[in-house]
């Protein structure tokens, strides 16, 4: 949840949660002096609850209206509806179906869209969907809307383009705020757009980096989510440093993904914060 | 203050905080699922406070008796009080004067203590008393008392071993419980004892650390309060490992430091909860 | 190669690569102070070589002779035969799997051995033969000998334990000098032995490792190839210690891995030289 | 030594080093594809050489002519003069100077100019000439044609603008060509100009970087010699930032300046070689 900033807070749904004996697992909060706008996020014990979810989100009703909060009440057992954009790249896809496949990840994959074909067997191995929509023909634009009704069938949570190196046109990206998360491979704000390896190794830096962040009409410029990095040198080349780099992305991204699905992320402007 | 885990703990807190119309600035809390204890920081503006910190202990106390809390309000303007003691090396004690005289980290430094005179100038330089109590001489019970009668005087709230490369006597040690912290130049657990650098550089390892922890009767053994480690390879020399390390030790020792002072390091066992 | 250190060594072979006009592509050395050992590795373009392979050693023998190198030339384009031993964790295999199946890392997978069978069907589905031999029954050393019936008609350069979870037996160790590696999931010589993450988790660290080493016959006390750590705190549970040591042990065996596969790491005594 | 990479090189070198019977200590060479140059640093045991300064740099004429050498022979028991300008902020100042204190990292500390006069009584107890050049008033340019003046008495080899907060005029920039370096408090690319950890903190970046640049007429865009990162989140204020920042910033500071004072830095362009 989140709201303006006033005393009180913390009290009034502390007090909610200890009337009704339930065992909060987790809490963490977030004051932001410079919007004013106060975040929590609460994990509280299913069993420990006297209500249903229906019931707990009436019951819970006053104290939201009383404190203007935008505010989720989720079942972490439900699992969230996902799909996977890729290109031809596909270590950050592999990462992802082993986290699901191994069950550290539970998430309902409901499709894999490719403008390739080539990952198609091994999405399929796994029995999810592999939709391939090639987008470099003359009709661009038809490509996007085949892909946004893919989308629409799928009702996704979160759309994660997995290194898909294509850009979504604006108003695919409308459709969805807060919903699609990239990963681009550069440590953003440095290396916006095109080839950021290659910008990496032509300025001399002395870390390269991976972004994941919430895509929005502006290219990558959206809400960063997490971010890591990897030392090199003069003497590490691109096709090096590509290497190292997909290590960090599918982390980067893997870590990511894992804040959305867990209800960690929270939108606040530009920002976000992420209660890990 | 930390108790035993149960409901309502919080809603008690912060209920309390919000009857009385107190600002939280910061407010952290940690259940241990091990030990069934939990552990909360709040931090509160003064200003926000119709007590004083004598009425607001007072005011508490019910709630405090009612979960049997270990409970410690503070003010947090007003200053600890500070010993180091220093060997030869000086880098971590430079580095400590550095953030006390820039106002970076405010405290009051009563006193440093070396068995040696080579930062007696510097130290004075700062208008802080100097003592040099030697403990290589046959006599090392007396050093010891000696010791103990500057601290003694000091009344400190926080002892730093700052590099002191002296064991101290288990006397001492238990005088001072859960106030005296040592900078161990290792990763702990790993190189207990005398020249952790040269046992690294035996043993190959790839990366070398640091350790703040609190000193117990045990060599090394004390809870870990922060750990911070380096990059190595063959080509590092023990001596480059040594310089390295000195950066490692001051930011490792100050950051254990600040966490003292402001109160964010609970005694949990044999561990420590650290609300940075 | 690596020899007794003198002067003349690289003025030798690098005298040797210019007159018979070798494009040298890297170069590294290393000289070792404390056991007067001289360590080198030098990667030449093929292409620029007048010499086939066999008569390179030929043209070579006389300055290995006259430094009593111990010496190894091979060509990087011939693939290393690799066996990996696997348990139920399966995020090591699933990553190696993807390096070589992108490409990335190019080796001969001979076979996957492990004493479970869940991953039968994903290592099959890569066309690689997969053997599952049973080690908890009353006789585990015919297991062992079948495991090694199974290693000797595969010839492995490298054998790769990627979290096998069973003790190899001191004979098997012995018969495969340098060429068995594994992946402890602690940061060595921290937490040997079995479930270190719990060991980690009850001394209250800041930091959580894996290690890549040569196994030996002393337990988890082999030479050092690669390490790297992770952030934690009071809050992380044993699980969240599992879940996020495993992208690092995934990380570190791949790298590990890779320094094998393209003649990096060079033996010192009890520890390595990385040529990374 | 720099020249264009072709066959022989390290022969050559290393050919013209054995047959004098001099010990190397380390040696490193990169071979940049990019460019076609060579790069290569050489510590030879002074002791082991035949030959004086002068007389090595006469006898080693012949191969750096035939290879068109760009080559400097120095003396590494030779002390390097430095300047180091400050502002009001000195932690890497004070840094610096306890490294210069300890024996840590000697040069000849010429002189110490600053815009304010708060450093003087600390720089002076170093026995330190401190110059205060306000730059503040209406006459700039006579402020830096004074700062000139200094230094051409200083003649100095490294100028460091440690947290200088001025920009220098181009024609100052020009008359010491890669020989000033600064420490700019981000992750260069990422937040030119002023108030990086503003720009950081606005952006909701999740690490936070120092970058230490040789200075170029292009403000912050001179080749990078050394960077380093910390991980930031969302509860970091910009308060908290800034004294993270400082012990980043005094660390990759003092590497970049040690890299210079040891001659690892050869410039490659708009890039940089360290031989660390």
């Amino acid at each position: 949840m989140s709201c303006t900033d006033r005393i009180g807070i913390v009290a009034a749904v502390s007090g909610f949660l200890a009337q009704h004996r339930m065992w909060i697992v987790d809490a963490k909060h977030h004051a932001d002096p410079d919007t004013g706008r106060f975040f929590m996020r609460q994990e509280v014990l299913a069993d420990s609850s006297p209500f249903g979810l229906e019931e707990l989100r009436r019951q819970f009703e006053s104290i939201r209206q009383k404190f203007e909060m935008s505010c989720t009440i989720i079942d972490s057992d439900e699992l969230k509806r996902v799909v996977i954009l890729v290109s031809r790249q596909a270590h950050c896809l592999d990462d992802l179906l082993y986290r699901l496949r191994s069950g550290e990840m539970p998430f309902d994959l409901r499709a894999v869209i490719s403008n390739h074909d080539d990952s198609r067997a091994f999405v399929e191995w796994h029995k999810v969907p592999f939709h391939q929509v090639p987008t470099d023909g003359t009709n661009k634009d038809a490509a996007f809307r085949e892909i946004d009704r893919i989308l629409q069938q799928c009702e996704p949570d979160v759309i994660v383009l997995a290194r898909y190196m294509r850009i979504l046109p604006p108003w695919l990206c409308e459709k969805y705020p807060g919903k699609i998360i990239n990963i681009h491979h550069s440590f953003l704000p440095s290396f916006v757009g095109s080839r950021p390896y290659h910008q990496a190794h032509d300025r001399g830096v002395k870390y390269v980096g991976a972004t994941c962040h919430f895509v929005t009409q502006e290219l990558d410029q959206g809400p960063i989510i997490e971010q890591d990095a990897f030392r090199t040198n003069h003497a590490d080349t691109i096709d090096e440093l590509v290497r190292m780099g997909r290590d960090v992305e599918k982390a980067v991204l893997a870590r990511g993904l894992r804040y959305c699905l867990e209800n960690r992320v929270l939108l606040n402007g530009r920002k976000t914060v992420v209660f890990d």
